[in-house]
């Protein structure tokens, strides 16, 4: 029997949509009020979900305890009251839009969770524009 | 690799559930104190949610600024401080039940999605009653 | 010592902002699209708050189930799946504004309570917009 | 035309994560402080959904209120206010983390919902942690 | 010049309603099923409010994580998946009635709180019921 | 007949707490990971609550709309995808902590709302920490 375990979590960080390589104008063009160079910010909701077999033992598909302590440790400890391009490697060459956000904790987190387990990201930006990202 | 990207909306609304072809009798069987021939209301509470390839240029599957201005266009404008039954002519014969609202929703968005992304809609009729549709 | 027992109910109606001894073009213009003539509708989501003496012997202000039964009696029977202007006759020769509408609630359950305690009413038209009041 | 119908439902009970058949200091190494020999609690939320063809003539799904009624039936009266350990049956022999909860729940509701439906539970244990089932 | 510093906390715990010394029947006539002597539970969202003048060298009337830590030390860690009833003594000859564990908050808090402060806390013992006590 | 009508509005920004007449040293020990100097950001929830007499012929205390534009025009036009310490010159020389910041929009709302009326803003810096600022 295959159920699916989802924890919220929540960080808060400034970030700018922009590209290096592209001219200020273009960035304008594209990215808008997103692109002011001051920066400007959000409170981030996550929900991480895993799905898989439940654990006859135990009742568990994971330990919600463990799955909030990963979270912490690679996301929250990363990203929270930090500037994502600025103070975060992982967004040094890369677009910090929600998606790419989505995808990048994805990442953190796969190598943690079985694999034989499903792994899904949900990503609010605002509290009316979120990401899903499961991995392909 | 692929992600969703989810815009929230919102509109208010009149509407009754009624079937012209149906007797009285027939309709308050069928759908009880929501056959108020005066009419009732909601808050409707939209989720429009677009999957599709993440742009690599961009970082967005859709800008949702874009997907914001479409809902707004073509949904709340429409049927915003509206009574359904009399001032939107898709529920001149359509009996207007939160299924029914979700499918007129998504046929009304679909020719502005990109045909290569899928559109799902989900809409609250309440804070506790809710549609998912996903176009077939 | 004094509390506040606080308990939410919820409503679904039709209405209209419009006065009869007035002109359709000045309706218009103070009630904008409020005032379609074929009306439209809202969730109403309400909080009655008691505010009295914690009753040594029960540890209640008031028994919350009486508070929910009184909320239902009164106004949910009385207004769900309604036209506040053509099915309520309370609003007969009154506008039901927001503002009015918690007035009219106000004054229907104050006979019910007890009149050493206070009484607020907090009623949300839209997620957000809501109305304050507390008898005077 | 196939849409997902989805209600939600909310009970709360006492319940306490143990195997008998284990010692005292194995249900505490792997279930930890919700091992409390006393008991501790929740507001359980739960969203039912059911997914099917939307009926031509009645323009649902399956009727909300019919679904209400079957959750209420089924699950609000036999769970809430309870101790699932010691009050519910299905838990005599069961560990009830959330995991098992929602199965449990998942099965009650699955023969009181058309063959040709699909049927989703999803189980809230605390605001930031949830369980979602799909029979399978 | 004053302001309000808010900061939302959360707890899970079993409890009953009853009074040793009245008979079964009349905490069952006056308390129905919250008096399940096998105790059922609650999610416990609190809010705690202090009221005071804004320091001008901080900007805060009070450091947030300062009160975060306190409610963490004196309430949640008191608390959290506790059988309030058997496990917390302040309900040793008290009933734990959404009221009264307000007011135990309260005066638990109280002496961390700067005097010239006002303090408030409002405890939702369900998504839908909630206290209010300011300590008077 | 007095009531209160409350707007909720919302707008994201980029800030640190920071006072250039400190020390780092010393901004750190007050403001710990908040004085970040590559800045953090926040969504801001903002709820403007207006009191005063329901006007007789509108049946209004303030038309929701006209509080909402200047919401719009006074506050979110001005602090929206903005590095509050950078761009906006109210904090110029003053730290944006979150009482900070709602006393500064009360004060902008301020010559805008009715003089016999009241004034309040509750603003949440992040979900679970807000301030309520009532302008004395």
């Amino acid at each position: 029997m295959k159920a699916t375990v989802s924890r919220k979590a929540h960080f808060n960080a400034a970030h700018r949509l922009y590209r290096k390589d592209w001219s200020m104008a273009q960035n304008d063009l594209v990215f808008g009020k997103c692109n002011n160079p001051n920066y400007h910010g959000h409170n981030y909701d996550l929900t991480v979900s895993v799905t898989g077999e439940i654990n006859k033992e135990t009742g568990f598909v994971v330990d919600v305890k463990t799955l909030s302590d990963l979270i912490k440790e690679h996301i929250e400890n990363a990203f929270d009251h930090k500037n994502l391009n600025l103070d975060v490697s992982d967004f040094e060459d890369l677009n910090p839009t929600a998606e790419n956000i989505a995808v990048v904790i994805w990442n953190k987190l796969r190598p943690y969770i079985d694999s034989e387990n499903d792994l899904e990201v949900v990503l609010y930006e605002t509290p009316r524009n979120f990401i899903t990202y499961k991995g392909n």
